[in-house]
């Protein structure tokens, strides 16, 4: 086979919106979106299916410690294979396309490249992921970070499920405690395709996004302990109302946000007053702030200015603040090599293309630690997403595939 | 009997103690509270309770079409009385005193006069008004305002409870649906003796408040329609965040009152955010406002001062608020004279006493617009209300209700 007829190779897009369409069923919700929370039985029945495509497709199968299952075409043992894959668990009203496309597209690269008879100088590797999602298990992206040293297996197994059970029982349980330390494999790099939970390339309808940055995230849960009291009865400058300094905080952020400009986005999407009554002054409210930035100093700026605004407004309504941190990551440079062949590649394919920043968190970035390692974005209508209205258009998703294939041969080409 | 002698006429403070006690039996919670919704059972067997003392001292019982019970000292249909009262039933988490205080502080003073054989140149009535808390039925102040025609017997009926049935369907079920018209009878005046809920008079350690202002009250519900999205993707200036809405506008209203001084208070105490989870902006935001003054005009100034905000707010957001109204009550200034009788003759009694203004809406603001009312307050420790923990001491109990004896007399023995 020539260079030539390599390029012009395409995956087989009704094959992979088949396979697409046979794993939302397991756990399929109304209107056409998926539950398949980590490590439940939908998640087992659907890591059987994707593992019975990787073995058609006579991939080697290696299940880790903490359940990322990898298909790897043969060599990988020898040679440091290019990897790709994402995560097939959803949230609980997920769409069909978020992690679930990545694992899918991988597979069809490689059916792709199967069917051309074209082995490539390196082995190729599909990656399942446990837990990206965080919506039965915290930290989110936990199966990749695992992976990559970030987290020890012992602490990750006493994670608990909102619905109880622990993580390292609910793994034994579903039959996907594997045998494989974690890490056993580096990638020579490692791209991931994902739908791009934004409205960016829709709304200026460019098909392909080469992804070189990803937001880093400050999650903060904070309680406000003040006293309840009869709205009608307390001057106001008696009260110490908790309801009051949530709002303010809240208000402060969003405002904050709005000054700081560039990549800097606040949210308050979390708030509850006890004991949240009309006429009741709060004794109590519990609220969340996430903030993002893709600079790592704006956002250490922005923590700071919250944690003065905290301490001010504490001391001027008598209320005592307590902050907890729920999550903390970094902002992430992918691998600037590898987000150029991926812009250069969709050009050549005939896309649309523009960089763009993650605001979302990806296996990708974990996967970054330990090789080169970058995404391919490709549009969601209107943005939705974690919702089973999420939808990518059948060219879309084909177009993102093909632009995988050709980055994966090209860095499956390399020293 | 002399002059000299009626002057030192006293309540019997252990009676008046041992029927509060009896009465918090029924309904009874832990802590020492009580939870005697509106016509429920509880609220049955208070009243069968508190009927059955009112026989055992003579008085003409009377129940009218909406629940409220009058017992009236002889020649009240040749004359009108000098009526008291207050209510029986109790918000879930309740206290023994709110409004039971002022029942059986009534009937203490009926059996004061009975032991003295003193019978006053005007008859006396107690009042038992029916739904005054407003914790199962809507609106508050139900049976009262029923009694002044403010509020219709059919729209009263209609009114359905937090747990289903409609009023008028459970006040026939506990069988206080009696035969008189609402508002047959309109008393010569209207003393109700009440704990304060709110903590000046304890604060200040002031026995008796004579209350002659009542705050005017203005509820409404404010929904705020924006768009969930993702809070890592969805650049500040594309979000519609209906939880920031809620946010800045519990911080305007809490702002505005500070800045209006005075007597105006607002606040915020119920915030719902949905789907209300840490990283989606808000797509819907419900939350209250409570408003209150004095002083009408502000009142209506600061109503005006949030709809413009609201306004503001929605064209800059673009979101869609919507508001309802949930209660509006004009500030009600009682009769003076009746409140200068009532300072005047807790002075004479050896009281500390001052003028106040009550902050929480009471039956005597109703019967206001039909007689000359006023109220008598005691102290509330820590201003402690609609809570378990609420407590006034025997001694302040007995001062409040000497006072009601006396107010009454003196009430009486006019034209």
């Amino acid at each position: 086979m020539t260079e030539t007829t390599t390029s012009r190779l395409r995956i087989d897009a009704a094959r992979l919106l088949r396979r697409l369409e046979a794993l939302a069923e397991i756990g399929a919700i109304e209107g056409g979106g998926c539950c398949r929370l980590a490590l439940s039985d939908e998640d087992r029945h659907g890591r059987d299916l994707v593992v019975g495509w990787m073995r058609e497709l006579g991939l080697a199968i290696r299940i880790d410690a903490i359940g990322n299952v990898f298909g790897f075409t043969p060599g990988w043992e020898r040679r440091a294979p290019v990897m790709t894959g994402s995560h097939i668990d959803t949230v609980r009203t997920g769409g069909r396309y978020d992690g679930n496309y990545g694992v899918l597209a991988g597979l069809e690269v490689i059916e792709t490249l199967h069917d051309a008879r074209i082995a490539p100088p390196r082995p190729l590797a599909v990656a399942i992921f446990t837990n990206e999602e965080g919506a039965r298990f915290q930290p989110d992206m936990l199966g990749s970070l695992v992976h990559v040293g970030g987290l020890s297996l012992a602490e990750a197994y006493a994670a608990q499920a909102v619905d109880g059970p622990a993580l390292g029982a609910e793994l034994a349980r579903i039959g996907y405690l594997g045998e494989e330390q974690p890490g056993f494999v580096t990638p020579s790099a490692f791209v991931e395709l994902h739908i791009e939970q934004g409205p960016i390339l829709d709304a200026e309808g460019i098909a392909i996004g080469a992804v070189e940055h990803l937001q880093g995230i400050s999650w903060q849960e904070i309680s406000v302990t003040g006293q309840s009291n009869h709205a009608g009865t307390t001057p106001m400058r008696l009260r110490r109302d908790a309801g009051y300094v949530a709002a303010a905080t809240a208000a402060f952020l969003h405002d904050l946000a709005e000054e700081m400009g560039g990549a800097q986005v606040c949210t308050v999407g979390r708030i509850e007053l006890h004991p949240n009554l009309i006429n009741v002054i709060a004794a109590r409210a519990e609220f969340t702030a996430d903030l993002r930035n893709t600079d790592e100093k704006l956002l250490l700026e922005s923590e700071a200015r919250l944690a003065r605004f905290l301490t001010d407004i504490a001391a001027r309504t008598s209320t005592k603040i307590e902050t907890r941190g729920l999550a903390r990551l970094e902002p992430v440079t992918f691998d600037r090599g590898v987000a150029d062949l991926i812009e250069r590649i969709a050009g050549e394919l005939g896309n649309s293309v523009r960089r763009m920043i993650s605001g979302a968190g990806h296996d990708a970035q974990m996967m970054a630690r330990i090789c080169p390692a970058a995404m391919i974005f490709v549009p969601s209508v209107k943005g939705i997403s974690h919702n089973a209205a999420e939808y990518t258009t059948p060219a879309d998703l084909a177009a993102g595939a093909d632009v995988l294939l050709h980055t994966m041969l090209s860095l499956a080409a390399r020293r």
